[in-house]
């Protein structure tokens, strides 16, 4: 393994002391800032997080904060998906695109009230370009990125935990939604959400300054439930098929090429309508998918494995890792939406060598 | 050190290979790409950068094609720098801000005619700012991330190695001027530029397909010349005062604030215009100055240390390393303006404690 050099420009975060202390072995980079990948290992990692409850230093997922009389116009602007009906409890999953309907990221949305809202970001550097329309258009808002760092709570021991620092409350936050909590007198925002597919919380962290204390009752708090650091696991996402921008989808790929035209449904005059009405119909191009790649664990996927069928190239597995659970490799791909078929053998060329696989209708978890 | 966890969301290049097999020992994560930081050791490579010649993969500066009708309307807009005299075989070094003024890149701007320019750009997503100013103001341009990597050449043998590999041409070339080369019958950009003050040019290679082949016809031609693979050099860029956004400077910095307010003179009513003059007006709040820092070797310097004089916060380091040619540790800082005063004593926090150190007016190169 190749070391990270360390650098101010690849920001530490408000946990970075605890998730040293804990041992983290491997960091990845997002939206320049450093994001746990390992502690123990993969598999160790996955399978703690399938039975207790991990910690997450998830500040990577930087959000944006428009505010203003313009907020609601803007945001509206931003996403082909109708928001008309959200609460201002609520999280939104909002795919957002360019003019002609390419992905940018696929943010959260949370809702504060009509003129304010955070969103949170996948990697890319989103805040530029809402501030960019925001700018070109000329809106009354002001877009910046606040001083909150996400901190996640996964593992089906989530609630347990929780509640032993924020009260009983946590047990009744239902999905994509959040209540205020307090927490050494200041309320966070505390959402039922994450990245994993084991259930659990993210804690909006207001102010960096009480990071630290936060990790530390929570650990304190949890000892007994096995609690651990952790981050978003590789394998435990491509078994439950969590999409990840940059590597499972880019701005070549419309929403409808990632399965997500369930999110194209607004009604108002958003950036990029055109286009995705004109993809509406002529069909997605791609049909994101499950791979299932025979053999020992394959390398680290660290680039586009091509997909073929009798020579001719399908698409590419974008996302691939040994799953223990499952006994085999476990990938992400995409490929041609007019030539995928359940159950298709295809063969996947990695930096190794070929190997067989199957298309999957379904992912693991 | 920490390991780097492979990913595809982290772009390799075309040149990779190349690095990998020349023993890259640590990467940095520049515009989600994967950037060499050290081979042999920082030390080491800078010593033979400063006597010999070396090939640095620096894909990781992505070029913006900005095209169309409105091209050079958008490049007005998007940089305060006059480039009304701009010639079609320029580079100009363009800070960009924000409607507050704020440096939201720095890059350089590669003129090819008035209608089509490359912006090559440090460390942000500024293809979607430049895509968001130009959606939102309608303008009649595309904006692309076209497949352009460029490939640095520095060190006092650049002009031997490069001429022998795309003739005597390349000596003529003017500093931030570029002549087109042919290689394999494809026509590259070829610029006197680069991130060093040993001298070289930049390489814009057009197409990836292409890229290991010139890597090898420069490691061919030049093993006399003891060319060696490299990457931008922390000693050698902080000897020299070569800023880096993200870690010298941020949004929160004004041009003048970084030493920058010469570019700031166009006529053009570009965005952030009105902040920028009251900046101006109100005198630069920051100096960003060189720090000589006593005492062994300082620690990886992965976060901001706050400069003090008698107990008072004067600003802060954001950039250090030792450096064995000054046989002291030279460092980049940004104090308040009002404050600086060359040969100032000061002391500086870094994690592992407390320095004393110096201000200075000068660099070291």
């Amino acid at each position: 393994m190749v070391a990270i050099a360390p650098s101010n420009r690849l920001r530490r975060t408000p946990f970075s002391e605890g998730v040293e202390a804990a041992g983290v072995s491997a960091y990845t980079v997002y939206n320049r800032m450093l994001l746990p990948a390992a502690f123990e290992s993969l598999a160790a990692d996955c399978a703690h997080l399938k039975d207790h409850v991990q910690v997450w230093d998830v500040s990577c997922e930087r959000q944006i904060a428009v505010q203003g009389q313009d907020a609601g116009k803007l945001l509206s602007l931003l996403t082909p998906r109708d928001l008309s009906k959200m609460a201002d409890d609520q999280c939104y999953y909002v795919p957002m695109v360019d003019t002609n309907g390419g992905m940018l990221n696929d943010p959260v949305a949370v809702k504060h009230s009509d003129d304010h809202y955070w969103i949170s970001i996948a990697d890319s550097d989103l805040l530029l370009w809402v501030k960019g329309v925001a700018a070109g258009m000329g809106l009354n808002v002001s877009v910046t990125e606040p001083d909150v760092s996400p901190l996640a709570i996964q593992g089906p021991k989530s609630d347990d935990l929780l509640a032993r620092v924020f009260g009983d409350a946590v047990r009744d936050i239902r999905f994509f939604r959040y209540k205020r909590l307090p927490f050494q007198g200041r309320d966070l925002v505390i959402a039922r959400s994450g990245y994993s597919k084991q259930g659990g919380f993210e804690i909006y962290v207001e102010g960096g300054d009480i990071g630290m204390d936060l990790w530390q009752a929570l650990f304190a708090a949890g000892a007994d439930l096995n609690v651990r650091a952790g981050g978003p696991n590789l394998i435990e996402r491509v078994e439950s098929g969590l999409l990840s921008y940059g590597n499972d989808m880019t701005a070549a790929h419309t929403p409808f090429d990632c399965g997500l035209g369930k999110f194209v449904n607004s009604d108002a005059d958003y950036i990029g309508r055109v286009a995705l009405e004109q993809a509406r119909a002529e069909g997605a191009k791609w049909r994101l998918c499950a791979v299932e790649i025979d053999g020992d664990p394959v390398p680290a996927c660290d680039r586009h494995w091509a997909i073929t069928r009798d020579g001719a190239r399908l698409g590419q597995v974008t996302s691939a890792t040994w799953s223990p659970d499952q006994n085999t490799n476990v990938a992400i791909g995409m490929v041609q939406a007019d030539r995928f078929a359940t159950g298709a053998d295809v063969e996947v060329k990695t930096q190794d060598g070929t190997r067989k696989a199957r298309l999957r209708a379904e992912f693991w978890n």
